[in-house]
């Protein structure tokens, strides 16, 4: 494949934008910075919306649905909010053949109009916890836009959660901090580091934001999700207040929370190859594709009746495709689907067929060493732990990336030496003008001070002076 | 309930505007003609996407998403199109801090952009059909709004496809129209029609427009779902054209169809009474609560922990809810349940558990007649059995409602009197100027020309000229 797919060594950043187009997962739109996500990559989508549905009605929460449209003066009750997203916003100043007495701003985010009707629903303490997740589109005006990772419109899910106490919270913004966590790791077999955000990188308007951070396989980090600790930032500005048990005006504490499109791109560059995709098994819009293989046309019949009834035990339990098309060889057809990423193909053949048994090759190992026998006999049982293996087995090597551009560096030489290929973890005193001076010399960002310190004492990789957090900096999408 | 909800027969516009708001399917919001769907009326939707989607995947379609923004020279490629839509227009004239160069209108519907795509997509005939769907919101701006049934952001499905020919294009159109019937009569409970829109009615750029028409619980009608035969329409406008098997170019066929958040106030205004919602046991939120009662303290353990067993051997095959809350007496938590519209209610107490017994009361029956006993021995059987009895309980009797409420009319005097109080089946010679006239004279449109029609020839309800098709006309949402 490597005569029509740029190599990732070669250039990373055209390898994916390569991929995403020649895999089908979208398409650039005639609309500047948008794109369309085309039915492969809406499907991956859909299987990340729902994993992640999943588990925020388990914790809890409900999905509702607030307004596209945001009056303009909303924005400017959070100081910080508006000073953030000004440069970034699409205005509608007409509607109905009419100019608007007052714009609308298209959400670039919604903490201000779910903060109006939250003032307006939380009356009492035992309207709290309030626990609201959207799946909504958001527009941010971008610059430099890039298919999945940066778009003017992206499609996100944001969580929006009311709290009695700073705690709780708190405990709230850290506990979707673990979910997301837990759906990088176990569905999207990704690794991801899970910290705070420094001050100059946080969340305009919150007090604090995490992030779950990943290492892409060009050593660049992608921030993959964040949660917000907004404090009672927004409830002042909103009125948000509720009374208390002993009948006294509260204001209350909120997050917000968010996933979006970005994580489709994530996918893409933590397990792809020179060979195209590589789908974690659980995500995978296809699980197993089956390829009827036949010489002569009296074997036709035989293969494709054996196809069929493989695909029909696997079905109720996989995402099964059977790649019966006649005017394609078997070649191309191998081709086409690891280009695809799909995570397991299962082969048949008339040789197969007599030995009571189908071909299993897996996408995430080259070669003879990802092949297996699987007896008829077996098939519900092994094709399933197949997939498991082939998610440990990309899981595994994305981590092993990872711990092999990652250093902890000793001093600033050694970091300006690992920034450009990967991670440098580092002492960082806190001083924002230390975080400035880096990025301005080496490109690089804090991208978060990992939640699982060392503890001790250290000095601060740029200035020196006595430094107690271990900051993970590289350079980011 | 009588004094807090205004009765159907008093105000039904205001009971349903009560309802909706009470309920909490839905709240208004400081944007002009958007809403707030909240948690009850949002999860509402989500089965009724998931039942659709379904649908939608079973007859072969994929979801994809297309931009928001879709530049105002593509509306105008269309002429009929532009015209339609213009007057509605949110068109978003700054972006990231400049004026554009070309506005940008909110999409009111996908036709243009996606024709745009799929000009680009199809070469052949072997990339078609192309049997595509998108949820996403949309944008019309309106002038008078109400909660669910017209409101100026909504959301909804948007299903696009291309095809070889006429016939298959049509027979796309047709099936699309059967898929939302069968979701109407099996899902939602509500019996509709399938028909043919007049010229006048039809979707701004289609050859023919389908509906399925539902009648309200005030005699009005309501579109609940359209399928559009756009013929070669839009393949002309952007140039969507394919190489046939001799190697010629020729224009696809392309259809268009969609359901919208309305259709949740279609579950509202045909099945709700004067105690509130009456959900449809396959699409609500709860389809089952459990209402512990106990008098004594000494007996409150041994009930909650009968309902507490009663919820686990349901919720495996049903949504099931414990109204567990201690403040509040049996008596209001009936009030709400029904109030909300949950199919099923589950009264246990000390009594009924000596018994080894539940009480189930069906929220379309009122008193006695909707209570029975079921032994605990039954639980997994009889409860599902009763669901299925409310489902086609409330389906019957929207069916009789409709009925009642329609008129083979005569003349144009039986006429004038059916379609203030429902629908009036008519002869219709098919000339526009008779349509105009009875809508001026009776605020009656026509609703469609049933696909089913009796045949034969009569004579025009207006001009008295000879007609081959039977009309419905009904005063419409």
């Amino acid at each position: 494949m490597s005569d029509f797919l740029t190599a990732q060594k070669k250039d990373f950043s055209k390898w994916y934008t390569e991929i995403v187009l020649k895999a089908d997962l979208a398409d650039y739109s005639p609309v500047r910075g948008c794109m369309v996500i085309k039915p492969y990559g809406y499907t991956l989508w859909e299987r990340i919306r729902d994993e992640l549905d999943r588990r925020f009605k388990e914790t809890g929460h409900v999905n509702a649905y607030f307004p596209l449209f945001i009056p303009m003066s909303f924005l400017e009750k959070e100081k910080e909010h508006v000073e953030g997203f000004a440069p970034e916003l699409a205005i509608v100043t007409h509607g109905g053949g009419k100019k608007l007495e007052e714009p609308l701003v298209v959400r670039p985010t919604s903490e201000t109009i779910i903060g109006h009707m939250y003032a307006k629903w939380i009356q009492s303490y035992r309207d709290l916890p309030l626990l609201i997740n959207q799946w909504a589109n958001v527009v941010r005006w971008e610059m430099r836009t890039k298919l999945f990772l940066r778009t003017t419109e992206f499609l996100w899910q944001e969580g929006h959660t009311a709290h009695v106490t700073h705690d709780e919270a708190l405990e709230e913004t850290l506990r979707m901090l673990d979910v997301y966590t837990d759906f990088a790791v176990n569905e999207a077999a990704i690794p991801v580091i899970p910290g705070l955000k420094s001050e100059s990188e946080k969340f305009a308007g919150a007090v604090n934001s995490y992030t779950i951070e990943a290492m892409m396989k060009d050593g660049k980090a992608l921030q993959s999700g964040t949660t917000h600790f907004l404090g009672q930032n927004f409830a002042k500005a909103f009125n948000i207040q509720y009374l208390d048990e002993h009948n006294e005006l509260q204001y209350v504490w909120t997050t917000s929370w968010g996933v979006s499109t970005r994580m489709v791109g994530a996918v893409v560059m933590s397990h792809g190859d020179d060979q195209g995709l590589v789908l974690p098994p659980r995500l995978a819009p296809i699980q197993v594709v089956i390829v009827p293989i036949w010489r002569q046309d009296e074997e036709r019949e035989l293969v494709l009746q054996a196809a069929r009834a493989v695909k029909e035990r696997l079905q109720g339990q996989l995402r099964v495709h059977l790649d019966a098309r006649e005017e394609l060889t078997a070649g191309w057809k191998f081709n086409d689907w690891e280009m695809r990423g799909v995570p397991l193909r299962i082969d048949i053949g008339p040789r197969d067929i007599a030995k009571h048994q189908v071909m299993a090759a897996r996408r995430d190992m080259p070669g003879r060493q990802g092949k297996s026998f699987v007896s008829l006999d077996n098939l519900e049982i092994a094709i399933p732990k197949l997939l498991e293996q082939v998610h440990q087995g990309i899981y595994e090597k994305a981590v092993a990336y990872r711990d092999s551009h990652t250093w902890e560096v000793e001093n600033y030489n050694e970091f300006r030496g690992a920034v450009p290929r990967g991670f440098a973890h580092a002492w960082w005193c806190g001083d924002a003008k230390c975080e400035a001076a880096i990025k301005e010399e080496t490109k690089a960002t804090i991208r978060c001070l990992p939640l699982d310190q060392p503890g001790g004492e250290g000095h601060c990789i740029y200035c020196g002076e006595p430094a107690h957090k271990i900051a993970i900096f590289g350079r980011a999408y």
